[in-house]
């Protein structure tokens, strides 16, 4: 299965600048004319992650670059190149391997990342795919997650909550959004909210070495969190924004003047909105009218 | 579990020159002072490559670096650093975990592979350990598997078969083999035998666009191989040596006039035999005493 599969993809992955020597080898060779290399490297895996038995192969490819894709854009990386490791069950396994790869071919042409190389493996158990992820830095460096300081404003990309309804295998990593801000503003901080909003952001603090407090009523809560919240009783909209994982948005510490000129100028193609502040204090917390925070659960996808 | 997982790893993973920002953030930071980073990703699965009720699971991590390791060794490149993704049954995760490490970082010691980041999952399935190696060129360059030309001797590293009885586990990644022979001669093509010798050949020869012809008398095969053609009648040793998998010796195509210097010269700590050529006629062969080669069967691993 595994040379068949090859020769299936060799016709679909172009020679590209940034692998001189790609399939077909024991390994392949990347151009890394950085000092510094971004890897990340993200697994998915059978029923936790997707159901085959519920959705398109192509979209659980595609899921399976766009979170490492995701990952990069929270360090302010441009992708570069990608290794892509699965372990398929053995009835179908052909076909499913160029599903997956159909999922991943067009992200991989959007954000010009090369396919670099890869393993194919068949066995009796369920669908993991695990992908590599690497990219270069600009020359402001990386955006890390633990330079939050007290007094900087929390800002979000997008809205949140409800993924599980679709947005989970749909979302745009955000990548052109984390380098642009990344060029044109001061960014203390940051990273992406795969977890839930209320636990990355408690993990973001706690590296920094501070608190956060959330302004519930900031918080922009997408059509999807609505509508679980219509549809399942117990949970509110703002529950799901807090809680739900897999937005894939960005999660950013920025110094208070220069949040205010992020969220006046609104110059993405997404929106970003102020959605609180770090303070001294560790832990999670929310403001109330009366200007004294208090303790808010850290609720949120615990793996 | 990840999170406690993730503390006990960081007590054991001290950090190093190669990784400037580790365990921790969304990516890792990798220095990468070479233009060209070699990379390489290997997947190994319950039940094909292991079986965990047979084995202590630390052979199992040993082994899922070390066959990266031989991909690298195959490219005569330096390992430098690794990422690591599993997928872990649900049951004993932790203890699972701990012990997959146990069995890595003795071996990312001994190579100074820097552990730069990783994904664990659990899950309901069987375990999956998927390692993406990277390592760098010395000035001679890669190691390829299509520069072999009619004429060059086949050479090889150690001795072949009988690796189920335990050396696929425990082998010898042979990347100080690689490099020193790279270094002191002259290599034209290599490649690791992870599939078999037979099949492993034919598709080095493949690759260069030439054929292979192996003296089956000069083939040595390991005392397990002979431990199995015992046991179970049916199979020759040699038969064992040309077709069992997961060998992780290095093969290689060298002139004639350099093949017989290293094989006089004996410079490294395992044995290297010279057991064939390769031939312009495309394809494997076998020499005979009238000097008429004739097919041999391409027996081996096939994904």
């Amino acid at each position: 299965m595994e040379a068949e599969f090859l020769a299936w993809l060799a016709e679909r992955v172009p020679p590209h600048r940034r692998v001189p020597l790609g399939i077909g080898d024991d390994a392949a060779l990347l151009a890394t004319p950085d000092a510094t290399t971004v890897v990340t490297v993200d697994m998915l895996t059978e029923g936790v992650d997707f159901r085959l038995a519920e959705v398109d192969p192509r979209r659980v490819g595609r899921k399976a670059l766009a979170v490492n894709l995701s990952d990069l854009a929270a360090m302010a990386a441009r992708p570069t190149a990608v290794v892509i490791a699965a372990a398929l069950p053995r009835h179908g396994a052909l076909e499913l391997a160029k599903a997956l790869y159909e999922g991943m071919l067009p992200l991989c042409d959007e954000f010009d990342v090369a396919l670099a190389g890869g393993d194919t493996n068949t066995w009796d158990g369920g669908l993991v795919i695990s992908v590599t992820a690497f990219g270069s830095l600009t020359p402001r460096g990386p955006l890390r997650r633990d330079g939050a300081k007290p007094g900087d404003v929390i800002l979000v990309t997008g809205a949140l909550g409800g993924s599980i309804l679709g947005h989970h295998f749909d979302f745009q990593p955000r990548i052109a959004e984390a380098l642009a801000l990344h060029e044109r503003y001061t960014l203390h901080a940051g990273m992406d909210i795969s977890d839930g909003l209320a636990l990355d952001l408690s993990r973001l603090a706690k590296a920094s070495g501070c608190g956060a407090c959330l302004d519930l009523q900031a918080i922009p809560s997408a059509p999807a969190a609505h509508q679980l919240a219509a549809e399942q009783p117990g949970k509110t909209a703002l529950d799901h924004a807090l809680g739900d994982g897999e937005d894939f948005e960005l999660l950013l510490a920025v110094p208070a003047d220069e949040a205010a000129r992020i969220v006046r100028e609104q110059s993405l193609t997404v929106p970003i909105t102020a959605i609180g502040r770090f303070v001294e204090q560790p832990g999670l917390w929310q403001s109330t009218p009366d200007g004294k925070p208090v303790p808010l659960a850290t609720t949120g996808w615990q793996h």
